[in-house]
């Protein structure tokens, strides 16, 4: 098989911790390219943005788009009309309506269109997927509490309209959570918590519904100092189970289950599975985290709380 | 053909003011129950929820669910489990993820699924959705701007989370907008104008963007009194149409166009298409109306106004 060459559009903190690295791991991808207004020092082409890269590099067939959700939509549909494949990092897109559109342009012209959930690839995603399928679900909590001080330092767009705020870990959740429940869940109320100076909600309580009496709270907040907690625990009539550590851990009924995978990271999780659609010439787009986090905002309450500031 | 018989679910404003009138006026539908905890002096058999309707009423085939979207899904769920036929006032749900689970259980149930959208069925949207759709569209304006006193007195929903507020009007012209128009927008910015004693926005401004180019803008205002203006315009290439009063009439470079069809009114549109979709066994339910609304609550900036008085 010949490598795809592919090539990076947004060189910041996600794109140099985890897209470079698992590019670089897997066989199946040659790094070709990268566009970005930062890059330096780096052993490939470099250009200034995705148009001039474009232009000069013919023969790169898969993009990889980096950039914050706000404008990743201009660059995916450029990619789409050059008939280039193309991974999003998540969230697809600032709006349902924008990959609504990138669906039916990748559709039209033939090419791959894959929305990544990175958190889908921890560890023990698939082992709690399979155990649930059997059973049937009575209750359960989500816990994501982290620093966004440590995790986000700088990044401004999270803060502006558009960047979902606490959602953006919170989707992560999110992205698990509609991966691994056997049954569909909805959001029946939300409150959001903004701060005084911010377009995002640096906090959010969440009540899902499902079907036969299932209820299920999520708690998303982005203030947690010391031990960071990113948990998912489902009930069922049949035994609990609880995914620690943003779903690299698993403990079924309090004892912890070993997992048969061994990835290095979720990145290469995420590369290996673009490997596999591209060699079957098929998309990957499921907007389910996001409809949920569209949905927060259409039906949640908003409350105020303290100005944010990033460096203090 | 025999009349179906169908039951309405919540006696409110506009249960009374164009369901009761419509169903009425078509011969397909007969109208044999209500479930409502305030109807009186109706000759129909009256019960106090669905449930004991449904226990009491076993030829009904068909409800048309007209309480508030905050407590639809649960009715909507219950009427499908007991397989029957099931149309929606608008908005559809409360979030989008309910409205995906009807849908599906609709599908596995065999039963019809109606989302209705009252304001496609205004007079001039089926011309001028021919008229735009061998056009090439360049800028367009939505101006929705009504006195939320009039139509709404005395509606607490409204302003309650999950309310949707001025997008209860602006999902009309939302409506009608994704009908008539041959290329597929996407909202790129918004403000929600919030009373700071309130859920939900009483104005929203919004920025939509399309292929080539294409741009327009929304304005939606609850504070608008005196003269009330509902209007779509759309410039193309070769010329412009407006649609005023709500869709009720069409204007072309500016003059005024006759219409063909003769409805008496939008719901006697709504059930001749659910007349229809019910002998051919097809359901209907084009969500991208409320995709939009989500989309401008997740997108949108805040900014807060004065407080809100029904009663003044």
């Amino acid at each position: 098989m010949t490598a795809q060459k592919i090539a990076i559009v947004g060189l910041g903190k996600i794109a140099k911790d985890q897209h470079l690295p698992s590019i670089s791991r897997h066989d199946g991808f040659d790094l070709a390219a990268i566009a970005s207004r930062s890059a330096s020092g780096l052993d490939v082409p470099t250009y200034e943005d995705l148009e001039t890269l474009l232009k000069s590099e013919a023969d790169i067939t898969a993009i990889a788009l980096c950039v914050p959700p706000q404008v990743r939509y201009d660059l995916a549909r450029l990619a789409l009309e050059h008939k280039k494949d193309v991974l999003l990092e998540k969230p697809p897109g600032a709006t349902l309506a924008e990959v609504h559109d990138l669906i039916r342009l990748a559709d039209e012209n033939g090419c791959v269109l894959y929305a990544t959930w990175h958190s889908r690839h921890a560890m023990g995603v698939a082992g709690a997927k399979a155990w649930l399928a059997g059973r049937t679900p009575t209750s359960g909590r989500i816990t994501w509490r982290e620093d966004v001080k440590h995790w986000h330092p700088g990044q401004k767009w999270i803060w502006e309209a558009g960047g979902v705020g606490v959602f953006d870990p919170g989707i992560n959740a999110l992205s698990i959570l509609t991966e691994i429940m056997p049954v569909d869940l909805h959001i029946t109320a939300a409150e959001l918590t903004f701060p005084e100076n911010c377009d995002t909600p640096i906090a959010a309580d969440i009540d899902f519904q499902g079907p036969k009496g299932f209820a299920m709270k999520a708690d998303f907040d982005w203030r947690q100092t010391g031990k960071q907690t990113w948990e998912i625990e489902v009930e069922t009539t049949d035994g609990t189970i609880l995914l620690r550590d943003g779903g690299a851990t698993v403990l079924i009924d309090g004892k912890e289950v070993s997992s048969d995978e061994a990835l290095a990271s979720e990145y290469d999780g995420i590369y290996a599975h673009f490997a596999d659609l591209l060699a079957s010439r098929t998309s990957d787009v499921d907007l389910s985290p996001l409809v949920h986090v569209a949905d927060a905002f259409m039906l949640g309450k908003r409350v105020t709380t303290e100005a944010f500031y990033d460096e203090q």
